[in-house]
């Protein structure tokens, strides 16, 4: 049991930063100190004090004492900087950015073999929960078919609030940020680039998959109406917006980040507000369902915490995906059945559709479910504009619509449709 | 990233040895084979060839070129037996056996640590999910508050039926049995004793304390009535056996396996038929729920698959908790709210209420809720007659009754009780 004593430079002391500094000094088991904290404002006010402090990252990197490097950054750009140097420096990292891992990721994983040492970040998907270490640990022999969930807390709120209070989008999205549920800036987590980069991050760790968020389709819940809500409650359904990882029967891997409408049997409809789960599904263990606090300040230091435990240990990603399996490749070829609301018919491009199962018009909206190859949601843009909304149906995707596309015609042979 | 060769030598080929001994020739990362199987009767029939099996259980003991022993039948005292002699002889353990491990569970870790070997039996906690290792890994630094979950899927299963089809208990366990989810002998399901061993082994590695079930009290659920269940239906509530381990505020530990009333809000409400699931609460994490199959030929051989996996790795369970950890001891000073049903109430001896609640009589069968102290239930009997059916309250702990009991009695000052 080999317990290294750990010496901690510390990038960023906000809300995560400072709970982890008042973990650390009352948690015994760990032998961990922060020696060096690095700020970018020197002349902010601080409850600790001010020797413990340096406005010079260098203080922290070019320091051979210290041994492992915490990044709790916001800026993706300047941590990578931080990052890279840290782990050419042999030093051990700890990050919850999950952007700039998403970003890095190829670069990030030769930089520790090549300084053979470990970056660790459970804090930068669904913060408290141990996602990252089980899809690298556990899910390694049994085959994963599949990995679905709810991984970004601030829109799943907002989408929380739109159902549950039948509060428009702009005041969900307001309610949220006076709770500290949103950034100030929402644009990465109500855009879906937060899910999207955590879903690549995951990607990598379930199915050994290296791929920026430009690799797949993604989306997040702007265009989601209040009238989508409405409909989705008539329907004892809800939204969320879901990551989904799906290997197809032909091998490759279906992935997309989408807002879904979610049936009362599926263990995803329980996860309200700031709440974050993530279900599997593999060949022997069949489904396992996880569920905890994705957002906030305790739980993200709790994974971070989690993290410089296993350092301790010496513990490291092996990456067992992405070295010892078979090549998977992400694939747009399946099919996806759509909902598509609009305040106006002319924006939806019929022709995209391989066919049209159900159409409505009311007062000022139309909707209509439709089956749609998943190519022709990546090349195309007109789904992403405003007074458009795309969710998925529950059970979207279809591998293959040969059966289907003969019996529809069939029934319009028959006059049914 | 050592991937040592394992070779295994295996105790027991009923369905989790037949079905492991599959998934391991159709794994191709896992570096490991299975060179002898030893068996209990030679002479049955067997789906792969004879040389392959032995009825000597030293023809894999004595085996210097097998490094892992498998050990996956049913007989606890000839499963220690067989671990015992393994670790002795240096080879790594894979365990399924709950009943053994809870039993031995102190010199299992002694023998660990002489021979310095490695013992996992992740499949002797909830089959398929991975709640030994979180517990022992990543709930080491933030302090655990709570545990507590639906650890036996064949009580689970019958529950439902229960209550979902209204059979009475015999009906339901009958087709719990038809349908290969209880035992043909099910008294360590029904009884509570599965449930209790579990708790047991996740007590360690949770709290870090080592305790035989005797430690604590636990019952099955035998004794729960179908008006009990109609009852728990009309308040839209749900009785489930449910294992609790809480941290209480004088430090000490409160355990216990009982039936208990779930609420529409509990994530233990959607935990249904052969479904394990656990809610881990801690300091910085906050609530986490993990729900998965928690039996069956394939859930089980997936989690053995893990550990054999882990072992690939020169992995083996720290016992952080145990080790690292201040003192934790298991207490009955607390007390429970209590639902209890008879068919005659001179059954009850009332004497060990701090006060009732409620209490109602009709056609049949009378119940009352009452408050009672920890040690009365550990200390007595008459609540596990035949006729009396306990079942925990929802939020049944309650840590100091002082207040209550003065408000109870300026009730009844006032004449309102």
């Amino acid at each position: 049991m080999a317990n290294k004593q750990l010496h901690i430079g510390l990038f960023g002391f906000g809300v995560v930063g400072k709970g982890l500094y008042d973990v650390l000094h009352t948690t015994p088991t760990l032998q961990a100190t922060i020696k060096k904290i690095v700020i970018k404002q020197a002349d902010k006010k601080r409850s600790i004090a001010n020797e413990n402090f340096s406005i010079d990252a260098d203080t922290i990197l070019n320091d051979e004492t210290i041994n492992v490097v915490v990044e709790l950054i916001d800026d993706a750009d300047a941590a990578f900087d931080i990052v890279k140097t840290a782990l050419q420096k042999g030093k051990s990292v700890v990050s919850a950015n999950k952007k700039m891992i998403a970003e890095h990721f190829e670069e990030l994983l030769q930089l520790q073999q090549e300084n053979k040492t470990a970056l660790l970040y459970e804090a930068a998907c669904c913060a408290s929960m141990p996602i990252v270490r089980n899809l690298e640990e556990y899910y390694d022999n049994d085959l994963l078919k599949s990995i679905r969930g709810i991984i970004n807390g601030s829109t799943n709120f907002i989408l929380t609030k739109i159902q549950e209070e039948q509060l428009d989008f702009k005041a969900a999205l307001s309610l949220a940020q006076q709770l500290g549920f949103a950034e100030s800036n929402p644009a990465l987590d109500i855009g879906g680039f937060d899910a999207a980069n955590k879903l690549s991050i995951l990607l990598a760790h379930s199915f050994g998959v290296i791929t920026k968020p430009t690799g797949f389709i993604f989306n997040g819940i702007e265009q989601v109406s209040l009238p989508d809500a409405i409909l989705a409650k008539e329907k004892k359904q809800k939204i969320k917006l879901v990551a989904t990882a799906k290997k197809l029967e032909n091998g490759k891997l279906a992935a997309f980040v989408l807002p879904q409408f979610i049936t009362q049997c599926d263990d995803l409809y329980q996860v309200q507000n700031e709440f974050n789960a993530l279900t599997t599904e593999s060949t022997f263990a069949d489904q396992h369902f996880f569920k905890g606090k994705g957002a906030g300040a305790f739980p993200t230091a709790s994974a971070v915490l989690s993290d410089i435990s296993a350092l301790g240990y010496d513990y490291k990603y092996e990456y067992k995906k992405i070295f010892h399996q078979t090549d998977t490749e992400l694939s747009n070829d399946f099919y996806l059945t759509v909902f598509i609301s609009t305040d106006d018919l002319t924006k939806i491009d019929k022709a995209n559709f391989e066919w049209i199962e159900e159409s409505h018009n009311e007062f000022n909206r139309s909707w209509l479910i439709a089956v749609i190859h998943a190519e022709k949601l990546a090349g195309t843009a007109w789904w992403r504009q405003e007074g458009v909304s795309l969710i998925l149906c529950p059970d979207a995707i279809i591998e293959t619509v040969e059966y289907k596309k003969i019996s529809k015609r069939s029934l319009e042979l028959a006059g049914v449709v």
